[in-house]
């Protein structure tokens, strides 16, 4: 749990014994590759923070065609944000890539501790701006003209997941066939 | 000022000494059709409440081609939120479709307030969860496979938008051609 304090502390200091509080709300949890932590048409019960281990959120289309629309590595926080806020039930799926720990907070947790610890609510607060932020750049991502654009801007904002994540998996989360992005890996000279 | 209250009071009671401080922190404005609240390589000083009046949030890429990330109308919160939060330059438009009128923030105010007042940290926190969903809601129409589809999501989630936008800017914010979208208004009863 000392990896959740850090996280936490890179935005808001706390004392021990806030801690030794505010972690009674969270449950940790290993993950194997390949396991899921959300299965589509689940009850959303939690949203998760990676302590380490790559994972994608992803959906499924009317066509049964798979659309990622996340990935998450260390200290970052992901599941079916809609399905978690309005309380629905899943249509998506988080799935392991990579194993890993991740630790487990429930809507009624979160919001009891913005609640309780103004804190907490600017911790919060602080970790959806940089949500919002990175949502905001997948929609400039998805709207580029080109699938080199595309991959250049992967390439940019996150140099270190595009050296962890399977190829046909970038390939799926930027919109391109394989094979372009083969060309594209190719063409690249960092790798 | 009395939207402006009437807004923050959807999440959060003030009294009416606190609001008499807090709306010091906000500034009117009126905005005629085809203004620009905000406009490339501007600095980004401010995040804009419509109080009413439609709006679009736009970028021109490297080909001149215009990308609409956003609408908006009453109650909902717009700027180029990269380079609010992060303090750089514009690389987004901000243009007024209909004529209205909005409230401006600037990031020092919007932080001073969510400092100095729980219940403020808990309103932008409250705001910047819904406005994660919308994002996420983009993402899921963009990656949607056919027209049809992508139309048929933006009129489920907002069907007065779709009656007061030009057809023009819905086909662009969809990414399907004019025709494509005559031809989808025409087979749509409901209009």
């Amino acid at each position: 749990m000392q990896r959740l304090r850090d996280h936490i502390e890179e935005i808001t200091s706390l004392t021990d014994e806030e801690f030794e509080y505010i972690k009674t709300f969270f449950t940790l949890r290993k993950v194997r590759k390949n396991q899921f932590l959300l299965h589509e048409s689940d009850e959303v019960k939690f949203e998760f923070l990676a302590l380490d281990g790559i994972y994608k959120v992803f959906y499924i289309d009317e066509n049964g065609k798979e659309h990622i629309v996340q990935f998450a590595k260390k200290n970052w926080w992901m599941t079916d944000y809609i399905g978690f806020f309005k309380q629905n039930n899943a249509t998506m799926f988080v799935e392991c890539l990579k194993e890993g720990e991740v630790v487990c907070l429930t809507l009624e947790g979160r919001e009891k501790l913005a609640a309780e610890f103004h804190k907490m609510e600017h911790f919060f607060r602080v970790k959806l701006t940089n949500g919002y932020i990175a949502l905001q750049q997948r929609i400039t991502l998805l709207l580029s003209s080109t699938p080199q654009q595309r991959y250049e801007e992967f390439s940019r904002l996150y140099p270190d997941l595009i050296l962890q994540i399977p190829k046909k998996y970038v390939a799926e989360y930027l919109g391109v066939s394989r094979e372009t992005l083969s060309r594209l890996y190719t063409n690249d000279n960092k790798y």
